[in-house]
């Protein structure tokens, strides 16, 4: 009941043993397609009713075979392996006769995987040296005509680092990083599926190196490492190794409690030259 | 003919329409199992097999449902999609009714991807900083026991750096970074399958944090970006995040060119208190 948008969006139904029928969403267009981060959350969304008890994707690795539209769209799920606290399964999303994903991920619960594991802890990653929110730049600052054709953008509020937009205004920094405050536009707290979708949010790390352009992804693979507290996330992309035309960016996502909770890699191609 | 002693251990033969036989190496058991690198290798050379015209694996996430052994296997592969330049495929490794490993893959043939991308270069990751070979510590001075416990030492020359081998030692350095020259012990030149092991070879970044034990791999995501040159190999694994019983592990793999030729991420389980 009184679902938030992004619960209505991704939302699941059994259509058989082993399969779920999902409506993908326009307002997650984003460009030409329909944003790869949705897709993960949707697929991980129908993974998570299959997989009772075990609520949480630990990694899921995507591979993105067509580009997939609004309207209806059927999620397959194959369990592969039960081993106890981690399931080990497949999922692919169709379209009519078109495979747009398929998916390989593990899931388990969080909450009793950390009860019961090593409690040391180690993290030299630090968070994304973001200003204060209300010194950041906000997306709905874009420009009309990429607003119009990215819908996506109203469906959650994210706050760029004020250095690292200059390729907004044909200015690019050229380190290749791009840093955001995010959350759903109507304040749904994050959790672990939201994530999904938060991993592949922010513009590819190439705007900032002055290729302009979306950068189709190839594989996305996802590691969530905790369930977030509430409120904003601070988010960050970075690539260190674009050859070859293509590139890795390496996604990082940090709660308000000053958590590293998730992780993502993706290898895209550079995007097209204009 | 005359095939090297990986190419004889990762020989795959044809077992059906799509399926292939394969029989696991003992030579390449380390601890308590089989090296997953090897065994990602193994499921790749079916793969290139199956799929001819693109011999290059390009993206490979596998995930570990069970530990392999010693002895006969077999590989299972499924195309999912066909796209022209790349084809993306399903593979699993079986033993018997014991499913071991299942694989979500992108293949192709670099020589012609990178014939006709996108010419833009821009590399900000640097080789590790390792002294010259001579000046490194070979595996073959581990301890007798772990030498008998881990074949695996024995199918391939590394040479740690020597500031980051205290590990060995009983002092760890705590930085989670491990680095080593590579190559393969008969001098096989490597190529974009010798590379998969390759990102599973070094021993867990955890060494390096005091935490001794083989740490299970629970996805491994192999990018491989270039065809490698003759010669020796610089590896570095390291780690930023770990936290809640796991550890996110990067490595990267450096050709004689001096060229970033591959990338891996994966997900593992802090190894057991002793």
């Amino acid at each position: 009941m009184a679902a938030s948008e992004f619960d209505r969006d991704i939302a699941v139904s059994k259509d058989g043993e082993a399969a779920y029928a999902a409506e993908l969403a326009p307002g997650w267009v984003v460009g030409g397609g329909i944003n790869g981060g949705y897709l993960v959350a949707v697929v991980g969304n129908a993974l998570r009713q299959h997989l009772p008890g075990k609520p949480d994707p630990i990694v899921v690795s995507a591979s993105y075979c067509s580009a997939s539209e609004p309207g209806p769209a059927q999620i397959r799920v194959d369990v592969r392996r039960d081993g106890g606290s981690l399931t080990t399964a497949t999922a692919e999303l169709w379209q009519g006769a078109e495979l747009r994903l398929t998916a390989l991920a593990t899931y388990g619960d969080l909450a009793s995987l950390h009860a019961s594991s090593d409690p040391r802890e180690r993290v030299v990653a630090v968070p994304p040296d973001l200003p204060p929110r209300e010194r950041c730049v906000p997306g709905s600052m874009a420009p009309e005509q990429m607003r119009r054709t990215s819908p996506m953008l109203d469906r959650f509020e994210m706050l760029f680092h004020p250095d690292q937009i200059g390729w907004a205004l044909g200015q690019p920094s050229g380190t290749g990083t791009i840093s955001a405050w995010y959350r759903l536009a109507d304040g749904r707290a994050p959790d672990t599926l939201s994530l999904l979708q938060v991993l592949d949010a922010l513009p590819p790390a190439t705007f900032d190196l002055g290729m302009p352009g979306w950068a189709p992804t190839l594989e996305l693979t996802c590691h969530v490492r905790h369930r977030p507290s509430p409120g904003w996330l601070a988010v960050t992309h970075s690539t260190s190794h674009l050859s070859g035309g293509m590139f890795e960016e390496d996604c990082e996502v940090w709660d308000s409690a000053g958590r590293l909770v998730a992780q993502a890699r993706q290898l895209a191609r550079v995007p097209r030259h204009r």
